[in-house]
């Protein structure tokens, strides 16, 4: 029997503890042994919870237990939960968690900390939720020179724009139901700017290229800036507007940036609505794969922690091989170099659009407002272009065959 | 530096020495060591690959080789590949293959050899190709009880039936389409007669629900009935028509099948498009997940097996624990008992259909036929409304939330 420790019992801890405890069987054959939650850490006190008698206050009892083999740090930010980590990883103990603040923000030195001590860190839930994309990009895509990825990383901006796109909605309504239906908290800031995409696409891109790609290196733009207008143009050019985070290895560097992207009507990604989340992996010799499915939610993100929980027990003795280098100042490139095509709207005229940009596919027109879809071009280009007299309302990159 | 040999230096065999060869430095990184490519083992004769000096005839070469660690079997079939597998396993060598014909059929003994040898026996490439499926549903999805599994498991019947319904093609032009651009074999049963998706569920189905499920006990119908205005009915009522596998479990039992559904236009299926292959996934805490990409083709099939090979050099020494129990013959229930809406085309009036069925969404008529979808019901249930005197000219069902 393996014994354990929960850091933290809010949504998603308190979700670990139940899929530990609901899928206990089926757990116990998969790890070899039973899993046991002998802590559950937390300065709240929960008097009607089933697990009450499991719950302490002072992290030192688990750090002092050595039958703890395994820690679920499910805290979230970068405060105590690093703090703990830390410790934990000193200790010997595995870590396993759900915090991709952490992991985007300390990634490379908690990876190698764990390395030292011969113990594992484990992340799968940190990004996409309880769809398997760290694992498979680890071990599945292990013979494939990784070349890009890309995808809808967060749910909360998708079903924000999904709804937009259905109904509609301008974006403060449709905002005001996804917090009325839980799906966006209180202060969306971290997933309306992009923050949370950022965060996940640095895991992805650190897992790999190889090297730690920071969040300040993510050039990021959320989604107050897309219109309900440009959900409509976007419709009669044949797409949807999704948020995607996307990273591209540019000879030895990264091309990594959040944005709004026009996705072709008929691609998976476009089929991937509402809070799910979908993750494009390029490899040089698999092709594109796409994995799919909820991207949040207590019972999804908890079934990914127990995973690495299970795969912590499995392998208490023969550390598991996730690692990455530390990035460095140099390593990202600007994302500008990219070509694509471009999504404008603007209240210039068509002849002038026409004049400067030469052919272009126009999509509609508003009393104040035209937009059109550009040829392939860089960030650079179209920026210079933009600048002869055209204010772009809107200006988005249309996801095509890079 | 590990050794490995290859069996079989066909499409997916040159694909393995060729991803392993092109890729070797980040193969390297992965598996911790160099992984170079000792013998291939093949009847014939390669006298302008690069990689002739290799070739050799006599397994018992590989066999005694005691360097040898691990042994990639893409010879495919149930003969020699049998053979050389149970062989290699006695030697206590790894075995990777992408055979799923050899693991749908004799899985649960080779595993089990697998373990009393202490090595393991890995078939990523044998589902979805170069998709990461069995990995995933292995390791990730452990800490879920897995309740279905369904899914386009072949590229080239999904091929026919994308240009069925894109062009109007009927389906003996769309195979011969089919034959000439590579995607079906000069004998296509096994393909368009649903035998290969079959092997692939089975092999799903026995990995998720923990006993092995034989190709006998999963009632399987193929394409070939698919008719051009069913594509045209189907599109009226909002649907994409695809083969799927299907597996359930049910009370400890497993419902398993492979037949032609309509699916949702909306739906990621539907959007899976060519020869591209898509799995879905649900589990009891995840919900659905779903996996798409290239479904076979040399390199993606490769790259599969090589994550195979990396993961097999990885754990020399640390079985992994993929294992099934064995099945039996009461272990399959009959599919008929799973509700879902149907499909049915019929030469019986509209008039007689309402008759029968009460109400039904028609999708529109022909000279000598009409088309409609049912309420939910049993297989039993359809069989017995149709009986009375509605013969079905094709009767799909309509993939819905079961």
């Amino acid at each position: 029997m393996a014994e354990i420790a929960v850091l933290g019992f809010g949504v998603v801890g308190s979700g670990v503890v139940e899929v530990l405890d609901k899928n206990s069987g089926m757990i116990a054959k998969n790890a070899g042994q039973g899993v046991r939650v002998k802590y559950i850490l937390d300065v709240r006190d929960f008097p009607d919870s089933p697990y009450k008698d499991l719950i302490i206050k002072d992290f030192e009892t688990i750090l002092n237990d050595s039958n703890i083999s395994v820690v679920a740090e499910v805290i979230g930010g970068v405060g105590v939960a690093l703090d703990f980590t830390r410790r934990s990883l000193e200790a010997g103990k595995n870590v396993v968690t759900s915090n991709k603040e952490l992991v985007a923000t300390h990634g490379f030195e908690l990876l190698r900390l764990a390395r030292e001590k011969g113990v594992n860190y484990l992340f799968e839930a940190s990004v996409g939720g309880g769809i398997p994309v760290i694992r498979p990009l680890a071990q599945c895509m292990a013979a494939n020179i990784v070349t890009e990825i890309y995808g809808i990383l967060n749910g909360t901006t998708n079903y924000i724009l999904s709804e937009m796109a259905k109904n509609g909605a301008d974006f403060s309504d449709a905002l005001l139901d996804a917090q009325r239906k839980g799906y966006a908290e209180a202060d969306p800031t971290a997933d309306i700017e992009g923050y949370d995409a950022c965060r996940k696409i640095c895991i992805l891109s650190s897992l790999a290229f190889g090297r730690h790609v920071y969040p300040q290196q993510v050039r990021t733009e959320g989604i107050s800036g897309v219109a309900t207008e440009d959900m409509r143009f976007a419709a009669e050019l044949g797409y949807k507007i999704k948020l995607l985070g996307r990273s591209r290895a540019i000879g030895g560097k990264v091309a990594a940036y959040v944005a709004p992207h026009l996705v072709g009507e008929d691609s998976l990604l476009a089929g991937v609505e509402g809070v799910m989340n979908g993750v494009v992996i390029r490899g040089n010799a698999v092709g594109n794969v796409v994995f799919c499915g909820a991207g949040a939610g207590k019972m999804p993100t908890a079934s990914a922690v127990v995973a690495d929980i299970i795969d912590s027990v499995k392998h208490l003795y023969a550390r598991k091989w996730i690692s990455w280098d530390d990035g460095s100042d140099d390593l990202a490139v600007d994302p500008a170099q990219l070509e694509s095509a471009w999504y404008v709207r603007t209240p210039a005229t068509r002849e002038k659009v026409a004049r400067e940009f030469g052919e272009v596919v126009f999509a509609g027109k508003t009393d104040d407002a035209t937009a059109f879809k550009t040829n392939v071009m860089s960030g650079k280009i179209i920026g210079e272009l933009l600048s002869r007299g055209i204010p772009a309302l809107s200006l988005f990159r249309v996801l095509g065959d890079y």
